[in-house]
């Protein structure tokens, strides 16, 4: 069993209750007792909160993790079929893989896309090498199209936030300097189409999400329609799929203030993180009570937890 | 509570004892046994003695600790107040802050002075902000201006070597080719201030401490002079404090050699490392058995011990 | 005691059958308990299989391991003796040597050769300098002319494949387009020289080891012939030692291939990882039976563990 995306899941709705009692139970008796399992985390990318959160949680579990830094601890690998490798590539993933699968119960893997391949990026060409060659659990620390570790998270605090009411969930386009990925968008559609939600959807026009990921979502192109009556303000910047990787607006009028909060039914403000302040949001919303975002970070641990226990625990 | 200087510490004395008694006790009995606490360890600079020694106390504590290189492995983060992040970060400080705390149990934080701007660097403009917005306990690494690690291992081992005995203790500059940081200077005179030291300190002009770091010591000029009857010379370069940042001499005549440890009371040398052999100081000094680098860079695991265990043991 | 090279092994194959066994063990038995022992694995250079393989060994021992990368984490060392050290070196290898003796158990160290400086290369400069100043066991994590981790577990394997026959092992060179270290093939054929094996080399003219380790080695520069009947095809580039760093050939004839297995009895192909796939060796031999490379990998644990526990298990 892998965790790749949410269609590894049988049940989401009783994963997140079994997260929220393996939580409660951590919290009551501390970390369990050592497995004598391990987990390798390998990043091909920075990472505050997942390579924090995954450590904490293996801890948590009894579990030993190891953290492999490609980039800078290692040999660049090579993920192509036949290559004859007298260039750069040292390592092919072939054997990485297997040599990984030999020494750990598990491995957890990040790795960005190029955002300049849609193709290659949405054959998701890193993650499904290592499931193909791994023969042990792959855990997705998010990938070129996915971050499931973030979404599992997210769905477990609208669940904490509102445990009986079927919420109106806006997810939000907002502005960034940079060109980011589009997989927190498209993993938290993923699991959102899984939920009890009145889901919708905002961006400017050519930010349409790939069909797969509209789920059973409204998709409104005026933010403020959106807002209206929204319990939940789940904001993020994505580049565009359509004209791949590319910024097609900064417009500042999508930017979240109060001004769009106060549109809303007293709704909560949720962010993955890293998030630019007065870009993505103002100050006054990040800092008011209505935003979630560090106890949405928290529950990254509280996510961690049931995979790596429902893997190899 | 936080571990930022010695005003942090309520009674100096009492914990040299009981960090003492604390290194008999480990050295009896082996680590303690898993507390299922954990630390996360944030370095922003370079580091050996810090990294391992605050790593090894974690362990003999039974304390998790986690490291986290913030220049490759995180988010470069913005401390700014009020900044609109459209440039180079992209976490601020206050949500970095916030998950690591709903992560940990302490975190200890090394962030050495830009040695550009006073005002940034003697307001702790990092370190403070971690403190301020951090709920779980705050070590000092070395920050712009302090490193009570360092310093704390310095009086322990001093303590060692003197247990009795009021002893006259000389902080000599040395020259070096780079521009240095005054932390483990103005660190160490804070906390020679509480002892029941004869403290005397020895630079070139211009190489005057920020007044609030003199404590009761005698600045005399002449090093010769200074060291006379001398039973600890700590020896450090540091660069200007007055003409902030600047390298005003690398006069030789101040490199410790043998002739100059022949002035002292058979004198024991001390310095924090990394040292620069035949620069700081010859190696016919460094190599005799007035030598104690080696000894204090050990009891850095000392110091370590105590204050994690202070804080969250 | 250190672990410099086979010549610190009393029995190498009585070290053989002990790790083996131990190996078992740990499979029935999982991972010891801790001991409150600690080792720090210091990398000057990138790594894959050794520092996992050595960070899991401690872990299968009960052994607390440190991951210390010189390069990124601490500071430049200086090597030279009386060096006056107002260069780009910050720290002298006596007192980061002093310290990480009164801090850790053992200790790994992995440093490549320069490739340009054959006299410093030949004598072990680093290696030999850790071994000279730390007062704790020094494990050889590959150095400038050795790998015996490596080489352990090469013989390991090949006890397993052949426990009772006396195999006829062929070590061929094969074309890579960079300049790499002598250090695998010198070590394997001092290992080798150890066992009861029938042993031959095969390489382009020029590409000649050090006489000290062709040990009782057939030299065969026809590498079919050198194939013909072989149960082990060890396969490795190396540059040149004579014509010291360079690259003399890059002749693909020499590239492993179904056709040269053919020429075998039935022959076994290792190589100690990363692997270039269709440059040293074709994909068909690689993802055929006779690829027990990821077994070898494997057995790097198997080796590692008997190394930490002969030094301070």
């Amino acid at each position: 069993m892998n965790y790749f995306s949410v269609n590894d899941v049988d049940d989401p709705n009783k994963w997140i209750d079994e997260a929220l009692a393996l939580k409660n139970e951590l919290e009551l008796k501390g970390p369990k007792s050592k497995t004598g399992k391990s987990i390798c985390l390998l990043f091909f990318n920075s990472s505050l909160r997942t390579r924090l959160s995954m450590q904490k949680a293996a801890f948590n579990l009894g579990v030993e993790s190891f953290v492999f830094n490609v980039g800078s601890d290692g040999w660049q690998l090579e993920f192509g079929d036949g290559t004859m490798m007298n260039g750069n590539t040292s390592e092919h993933i072939i054997e990485a893989a297997g040599v990984l699968s030999s020494y750990f119960d598990a491995i957890g893997v990040r790795a960005f896309p190029s955002l300049t391949s849609r193709e290659d990026d949405y054959s998701e060409k890193i993650l499904s090498q290592f499931i193909k060659h791994c023969s042990i659990p792959v855990i997705n620390m998010e990938s070129a199209t996915l971050h499931p570790l973030q979404s599992f998270a997210d769905v477990i605090t609208i669940k904490e936030l509102f445990p009986s009411k079927k919420p109106k969930v806006v997810v939000s386009w907002a502005p960034h300097p940079k060109a980011l990925p589009q997989a927190v968008t498209n993993s938290f559609m993923q699991w959102a189409g899984k939920m009890d939600y009145d889901l919708v959807i905002t961006h400017p026009k050519g930010y349409e999400l790939a069909p797969e990921f509209m789920a059973n979502a409204t998709l409104e192109y005026d933010q403020d329609k959106a807002l209206a009556n929204a319990d939940i303000v789940y904001v993020k910047n994505w580049s565009s799929y359509k004209d791949y990787g590319r910024i097609l607006s900064q417009d500042e009028s999508w930017t979240i203030t109060n001004a769009k909060m106060n549109l809303t039914n007293n709704g909560k403000f949720m962010h993955c993180l890293p998030v630019r302040r007065n870009v993505i949001v103002a100050d006054e919303v990040l800092d008011s009570e209505s935003s979630v975002v560090i106890h949405q970070a928290g529950n990254r641990v509280t996510a961690a937890n049931l995979v790596i226990q429902k893997l190899i625990g």
